[in-house]
């Protein structure tokens, strides 16, 4: 969980399933009845299934009681065995096989819903039932370990859970693909297609940009105050504005439910359930009003999904890193625009008129935008917000290499974020303990947030190449020509498209960095002076 | 759903579920390992697919988005079919007769199990599964419809409804014993061992004594007044009144979730989680004080099933009338006592002490103990109680025979609410559509409740003779020792003994209603000067 998407097309739970649907599979002749009557059969359960254990995943982290966090974990444990049966079984991959082999008795939706299934099946069929369900078991554990320990400012009690997590990453990744290196494998899981040598190209330009500009932005003498929006801001005002947010973002309110957590996640069932999980912090309204601006765009994403879709593979989001890109797209390319900003501002004196009455919506631009080096990951800014992920795509290399162990970490975090990000890490909660993932067993995933960042830089630029008067419409608070050219260009499709497919039809071109760096360049170098 | 219990326990949720554990199975011949080794695995998909299904079931009628229905009913009832296909395998049925036919090589649980799973099995193993999962669909979208309908009130919106329904029921009966009467098999399904000529019997106690008693009632002067506790008591405040109620009344919080309806219910996805969701009147707190009372009651005896049996088919309770009996007990026998009235009183004073600073506990007392007819089941005092059962007994029975469909409804309803209650019934809403029970396909559970409130007594009156100091102990407000008795003597047992045996064990004789009309003649008589 965490800003992490929890449906299925989130691989690590896609990673699991009992019982085989009823048919039967003589060896290579295709009888396209019977076998479009079996996918059919297993869609339904895997239907069934997801709708079960996506529903638990997003629970478990807000509604949940503390006591039935073993419980969960053991259900999730069982239904992710069944999957892994349904999907693994000889009959379903014979089935699988004819079907792919005949491709012209599918419709596009089918055909897609085999090549999804049968790459889903080849990411499990060669890891044992067994190791799956234990993994589940021990990621359920870490999570309320990890929760406890991050209330706490305790590592050393959460370093034991994440060095068994790696361990059973590592084998499970060698079960995948005993060829592979094993953190490629995970990084492909969560981003299809990407590897080390993919992301070490990406962060190179990233850095290449990102350094230098920071370094300009801390000699400048433009920085904006920090303090305006200071102060003790109602929790219960703070859920209201929150509302209203989600409502000038363009939720569907009947296919949404909002809940709270300790550390905001989303997540879909269908694309008729999307769960938002927030959370308020009486002493910093901003950073409520930017997590749901993200997790709001997470949900927009699953909400989009063609709902024909709803009760086949092809449901929920294709890969991490297009989640991440709508997420911040809302977070950031709308929610910290010059343009957009007099629209949050509104909410915000609506609902706080007494604290924000004099704040102008230049001021909130500046202070959203106010770059420097910084603790926490989901409060950065973002020109530092990559320096926070390559922290991360690098501890993650040295635990899954075996170079590093869980109780190096902290000595690794605080000497990577000085190095980086020029602060001194006071403590692991607000460190390395910081972030869900790894309790989640979510190694790989953090780098698919910068990554997002990148994609939607170049969705954003195709948009406004498609003639849209983009500045104009957030400038006038109407983005629903933007949701719809979004819906239209990518959430439809679900999983039917991989990222770089969608990449390359919206964009007409392949997937480019450039986009990305040249917009920070532009911003961060206008508001600072540069 | 409703205050009804939707846990496995509830035969309804359980006569649902894909695939089959793996294990072979030839005829006659005992093979105790493999035999008790399928036992488990069997009972490790039954628990997976309970904590789904049970929480799905839960959360359909509270949290879950309004758009989502049709999903969440799909997904019930294709995990239900999956059940179905575990439960009634040939091979499933093969262990089962196996183990039961070599008790001695089993514990005293596993020997429960077997007894419990057999019984489960007979119930549905004439039920085509692709019948039961149409049923699951039914009903999800049934309660959908009588939702609106309610809001609405809209009867004829709901009729068709409720005639598929009951169609349904006749058909599934008749699968499951065609030899019976309809409603004698759904009565069966509630309660084990009830039928029609059961609660004729119980009914025509109780009615003999209700009715005099009533009726010297409505002479009496005594009329304690009604608008003690009329006001505007405000949504947020009420919501901390339920949760120190639920304080008192000494339910586990780290198991427990607490949400908001539309009709007050609870369920239980193990003894970890269990679930209350109520509702509040800004014009009526009383109405919220009772149904937390009650809901609070089922909640308890949830997290009161032994923790060992949280994974097999022991967990949950073991009747609807058991459910109910724990429900109403601290609804009636605790929180309509005039002993425990100040604590209540107390709490609410705490909450609203500018509009009930005045009220005495005596007041309370009288206020909630006022008997006459009226309109809603929920809201009645103990005395006319059972005639709300009663006219629903009746309805029930002429719909399942067939005499009556669903669009005779209203008029039954309204002549039977003059008759026994001698009440006008004045619009649907507040007639035949107050309840939740029909749309979910639970025709034959209202008479639970008032078996419920007569096996309440009956285990009241054990506790007494056992020694214990029921007046003092409420008196004080130390509810931890009828707990204790109750958790000793029916909560630990789940479904491991039947109601019938929990009566007999815990209170050294047979059911006996006498002591429920005896409690209401007593207390009514004092109350009323009769």
């Amino acid at each position: 969980m965490s800003d992490l998407e929890t449906t299925s097309a989130d691989t690590t739970t896609a990673l699991k399933m009992p019982g085989t649907p009823g048919f039967a599979a003589p060896a290579a002749i295709i009888n396209p009845k019977q076998d479009i009557a079996a996918l059919d059969d297993l869609e339904r359960h895997l239907y069934a299934h997801r709708y079960a254990m996506s529903g638990i995943d997003c629970y478990m982290g807000s509604i949940d009681p503390a006591a039935s966090s073993a419980d969960s974990g053991e259900a999730l444990a069982i239904l992710g065995q069944e999957n892994h049966e349904l999907i693994c079984s000889d009959a379903t991959g014979a089935m699988l096989e004819r079907l792919s082999a005949h491709g012209e008795v599918l419709s596009a939706t089918q055909r897609a819903q085999v090549r999804v299934l049968m790459r889903d099946r080849a990411s499990m069929v060669n890891v044992p039932s067994e190791e799956q369900a234990d993994f589940a078991r021990l990621t359920s554990e870490s999570f309320a370990v990890w929760n406890r320990a991050k209330l706490a400012n305790d590592w050393a009690s959460f370093a034991p859970h994440l060095d068994r997590i790696v361990a059973a990453m590592r084998s499970m990744a060698n079960h995948m693909d005993p060829a592979k290196d094993v953190y490629d494998v995970w990084l492909d899981q969560f981003e299809q297609g990407t590897d080390r040598s993919f992301y070490d190209a990406f962060f190179a330009q990233v850095k290449e940009v990102v350094v230098p500009l920071l370094a300009d932005v801390a000699k400048s003498r433009r920085q904006p105050p920090r303090n305006l929006f200071a102060g003790h801001f109602d929790d219960r005002r703070q859920w209201d504005l929150a509302s209203d947010i989600m409502d000038l973002e363009g939720l569907r309110r009947d296919a949404l439910f909002v809940t709270k957590t300790e550390h905001p996640y989303s997540g879909g069932l269908t694309s008729n359930y999307v769960i938002v999980a927030g959370h308020v912090h009486e002493d910093d309204v901003l950073s409520n009003v930017y997590s749901m601006l993200h997790e709001g765009g997470h949900a927009l994403y699953e909400q989009g999904v063609n709902p024909a879709f709803n009760y086949t593979s092809l449901a929920g989001g294709t890969s991490s890193g297009m989640h991440e890109a709508q997420s911040r797209f809302f977070e950031n390319y709308v929610g910290r625009s010059e343009e957009f900003a007099p629209h949050l501002l509104a909410l915000l004196k609506k609902h706080f008129p007494g604290q924000l009455g004099r704040v102008t919506s230049r001021q909130l631009y500046q202070v959203v935008n106010r770059a420097e080096g910084s603790l926490v990951r989901t409060e950065a800014d973002e020109l530092t917000y990559p320096l926070h992920i390559i922290v991360r795509y690098e501890i993650e290399q040295l635990l899954l290499s075996g170079e590093a162990v869980a109780s190096d970490v902290p000595y690794l975090w605080a000497k990577k974020y000085k190095d980086y990000l020029g602060v001194q890490v006071p403590d692991d909660t607000r460190g390395a303990l910081q972030d869900v993932h790894w309790s989640q067993g979510s190694l790989g995933y953090f780098p698919t947030y910068a990554l997002g960042n990148a994609y939607g830089a170049q969705l954003r630029a195709a948009m406004m190449r498609s003639g849209m008067d983009y500045a104009g419409l957030l400038a006038a608070g109407n983005l629903a020509p933007i949701r719809e050219w979004l819906r239209t260009n990518v959430w439809q499709f679900g999983r039917a498209k991989d990222p770089e497919q969608i990449i390359a039809d919206a964009c007409g071109e392949p997937f480019s960095a450039t986009y990305y760096t040249d917009y920070l360049t532009k911003k961060f170098s206008s508001i600072y002076g540069l």
